[in-house]
């Protein structure tokens, strides 16, 4: 680790990744300890949330991002912020009305691609681009990258248009040498700055984001207590504790033990982290949607849940 | 991980490193549930507890081992049996009394060792291995044995002794490039068997112990939900889950996951695993014992904890 970058940012993203647990929905004195807890650590970056058309369902203010919201994190936040798209449920026609209001306040938007919908993503960035944001592709899956044809050839369309890519580590279940490749890989067709994003199915979630670090990526994401989708992310704690002590990082505890205790708090109550059925799924790189919602309802004994990944991972189907 | 040795061993030592927080006492009926899963999974090795002379203070029957209880739970386990001596403890005048009644019932007797004690240690392993069991070494503090004059030649005088050497992260601090190093470097001296003991402060357990398999070693530790002081230690789920799915091994998931439910009501109620004040005292190589005892008492806030933690890692005395 004795050559880790110096100047390599940290995003974080509790209350996107988090909103996975609560809904989006997080108490306003929640927010405010957490943006205070921001303004006095190494912190870069913070993602506040999604903005996306009205769905059916019920979810918080931060899947939406109303403007008076980011207007107000903005004033309490010295952080750079970015929000997060998912690419699939936008109309590159509808993205002026969906972002207009974001000009000035965001200074990224962020998109969730699917890497085999790599063309439709290029034309949703290029509206984005127009409208004056520092635009990053968050590329899930990357465990699949080898499999999708002409995946790797259609990245240096990307030059020039975005300002990141992102290795997002969907299932928890690449480890560290893998990730050495596909930065490496990434970088030799590509030439903007490059992300990494892990999920803590296998406990890898800090060795993946050193070794992105090693291998060259800018920029990394995590969040406080790892709260995020399924067995959650790289925690924000275990990485700012590891650069501090290794890398002389310097880093105010007292605001990191203040912030880490309220998301523990929330912890206690929706039990995010990894257990068995995150461990396989990420190992087997199965959804782990499907699984949260499994493990959520507990309408199934962890037997069952793993008996059924197990089966998917055999590629019988489920009954 | 492709070039994973075959054959590599594992041990589970759940009872043991569980002990430091029941005290050493277990439940009978989730000790026999222990036993069934370890029976159906691929584990080589259990150690079941300590053998130790009197102690003042209470101790359950797990840190003493009576005959009844060995003889009882060999009756009942397929595997392999080790238990555990810590050497400061144990006059080398008094071995085969203390470990008599032990012949033919426990296949190992693994010594926990400080790495400034060696002389001490073989004095000890010399009585033991008369009495015709399996030696190990379980050599504390690996993160310092660079700093201890004369360590490394010493390890010569180990040949022929003793059985296997455990490198022991006792801090949880280490990183998979130190772990391959020191392993190396303990293969060039000595021609023995090697074990690796990580603990997960740092959520570095699973790619530790992984980069130890890599590098040679012969037999790795982990236990159920990673019940052990402190942080505690490799998920023995998460290294069969990973071991399964990268390299064939054969995993009944039905007998892991029982288990893994009954550890887990327990750990609801003691809350073993990492935590900020045990990844602060990881990452600066601080005793996890005076961290868990802040933590378990609950006397000092989290703050107040990591401040002790960084005024003891910059020299500076606690008051």
């Amino acid at each position: 680790m004795s050559e880790i970058k110096k100047g390599v940012q940290i995003l974080d993203c509790t209350l996107r990744d988090g909103g996975y647990y609560t809904n989006w929905d997080f108490d306003k004195q929640l927010v405010q300890a957490y943006l205070n807890a921001c303004n006095k650590l190494p912190i870069d970056w913070i993602e506040i949330g999604y903005r996306s058309p009205a769905k059916e369902s019920y979810l918080g203010q931060y899947f939406y991002l109303p403007e008076y919201l980011i207007r107000d994190t903005k004033s309490r936040t010295t952080k750079k912020i970015a929000l997060i798209l998912n690419e699939k449920d936008i109309d590159p026609q509808t993205v002026r009305a969906l972002l207009g209001d974001c000009i000035g306040h965001v200074d990224m938007i962020r998109m969730a691609v699917n890497p085999i919908r790599m063309d439709q993503a290029i034309e949703l960035a290029k509206r984005v681009k127009e409208m004056g944001f520092l635009v990053a592709f968050n590329v899930m899956y990357m465990s699949t990258w080898d499999q999708i044809e002409g995946f790797y050839e259609k990245l240096s369309q990307l030059n020039g248009l975005i300002d990141y890519f992102y290795l997002v580590d969907s299932y928890g279940g690449v480890y560290p040498a893998e990730v050495t490749k596909a930065v490496e890989k990434v970088r030799s067709k590509l030439d903007v700055s490059i992300g990494f994003h892990g999920h803590n199915n296998l406990e890898l979630g800090l060795i993946n984001t050193l070794t992105a670090i090693e291998a060259g990526a800018d920029v990394v994401d995590a969040t406080f207590t790892g709260m995020g989708r399924g067995a959650g992310n790289l925690k924000t704690e275990l990485l700012l504790t590891s650069l501090s002590s290794r890398h002389g990082l310097s880093v105010d505890f007292n605001a990191l033990g203040n912030v880490v205790g309220a998301f523990e708090r929330l912890q206690k109550e929706y039990g995010w982290g990894t257990n068995l059925p995150y461990m396989v799924s990420g190992a087997n790189s199965l959804p782990q949607k499907e699984v949260m919602e499994w493990v959520t309802k507990r309408f199934y004994s962890v037997n069952s849940i793993i008996q059924a990944l197990n089966n998917q991972s055999e590629g019988i189907e489920d009954n």
